[in-house]
């Protein structure tokens, strides 16, 4: 199966891929969200794999704004763990490293070892896995690369140390496109994009469709609308069956929004703290 | 009164600023977020002001996250329209140039004016201001910067065109925060945050508390939990005295949520399509 992600092989994204899909999926690595996008529509690849939140930075809002406006389905998701490992070339000791590679999300999330480090330099990248990437072909002006494990085990390079990150709940979670939808037989989960006529009590009672039927809600996004200055729209995941009291609620909400989506059903793949 | 802002003098803040608290106001530029935050804190300054969401991107949301984790009160809000403006030295024409800077943001709102001129380079800068400053001080290598028309004044530039932005329905609401609570008497719109627990139809019971009141909300805002993956914070805005039943409103989410806190009771400031 092919897979388009954005950034290079050995993305955090490619690692969510073969967690979801198989450790045989085959990766395209585009150099934008717009360019993955696009090649799931252009059927170049039968799947997408795109970031959507993650557990400590909230939202990836540009994301929802493509899914709202892109012909593509959500047929699954998965959560990752982000684990930063420090990777050099073979032969490279942690006390050498002077200049240290990633994108900067990354690097921001790994302040405690270079705080401790007042010797070693971070280094903005355009990519975590690009970075270890650019450091094998020997051309980098740095030493080191934060990246996954896998970026490390792809380019031959050699993890020096793992765990760099500084808060070990840090989680993305991974929505898997596709041009067709997924089967319904399998959903437990569905999300959708609404809008709401501006008066009072609108929300409470778009919520109430769900709440009425004892159908939780996973999440709720807001998003500005476009030329409507102080409007939303939203975002919701519904959970359960959408066969059931959940497909029941969403037809109630339709009723009473001007606009509603959705995006797609599909299996929850999160793993929350019990409620 | 001395005015803390992001960035240098000449920024959007800065023009809020003065459309707020008076063309009188001292404005202190301030290298990032949380030094204009601890400016208002330690009393350096009177006024803080912060953007907190534009109609076309959408929220700010690591601000959110610095109004829950600081002690200011918001006190009042604006919206300002993002109106930017060509600026050159004097004796400059539009014909002559070909590298003209801003900060991304800017530059990304203003893609029309490098599509109709491919021989016109964007050029990257870490403020949109702080291009025009560097501009005028005559060591810049760019001949033109995009930023507010204030910009122009204060650094004595010259606009060669304005309204370069794509979307005139850019607009950017500010707050003013302070280190006391602004009156009561004057509030029309009130800032909170609160968890909920993770149980079905908690957040249409928290909804419940305004809408069978008849209180109107502006604005919900959800961020992550720290170290709680999938769980969440929400921002409310509500609209009404807080006297009244908003604050009737507020009383009841009290007493449903483990955790609220009020950010600020102040008059609303935005200008909204009618419902």
């Amino acid at each position: 199966m092919k897979v388009a992600i954005q950034g290079e092989r050995g993305a955090f994204s490619h690692e969510a891929a073969r967690r979801m899909l198989g450790t045989d999926v085959t990766v395209l690595g585009k150099p934008s969200f717009d360019a993955l996008f696009a090649a799931v529509a252009d059927r170049e690849a039968e799947r997408g794999l795109v970031p959507i939140e993650n557990s400590l930075a909230g939202s990836i809002h540009e994301n929802y704004d493509r899914l709202q406006a892109s012909p593509l389905h959500i047929v699954g998701e998965t959560q990752l763990r982000i684990r930063h490992c420090l990777i050099a070339r073979p032969g490279t000791t942690l006390e050498s490293l002077r200049r240290v590679a990633s994108h900067p999300v990354a690097l921001a999330q790994c302040r405690r070892f270079f705080a401790e480090r007042p010797d070693v330099e971070a280094v903005a990248a355009y990519d975590t896995a690009g970075s270890v990437l650019d450091l094998m072909k020997g051309a980098a002006t740095y030493q080191g690369a934060i990246a996954s494990a896998l970026a490390a085990e792809l380019y031959g390079g050699v993890v020096l140390r793992e765990g760099l990150e500084d808060d070990p709940q840090n989680f993305t979670r991974f929505l898997a496109l596709s041009l067709e939808p997924g089967p319904v037989e399998a959903a437990t989960k569905t999300s959708i994009v609404f809008t709401l006529d501006n008066e009072p009590g609108a929300l409470h009672n778009a919520m109430g469709a769900f709440a009425s039927r004892g159908v939780d809600l996973a999440k709720i996004e807001s998003r500005p609308l476009r030329g409507r200055p102080w409007e939303y729209a939203f975002y919701l995941d519904i959970l359960g069956d959408p066969r059931g009291p959940a497909g029941a609620g969403l037809d109630a909400l339709r009723a009473m929004a001007p606009y509603l989506r959705v995006l797609g059903s599909y299996p929850d793949g999160l793993k929350r703290a019990s409620s």
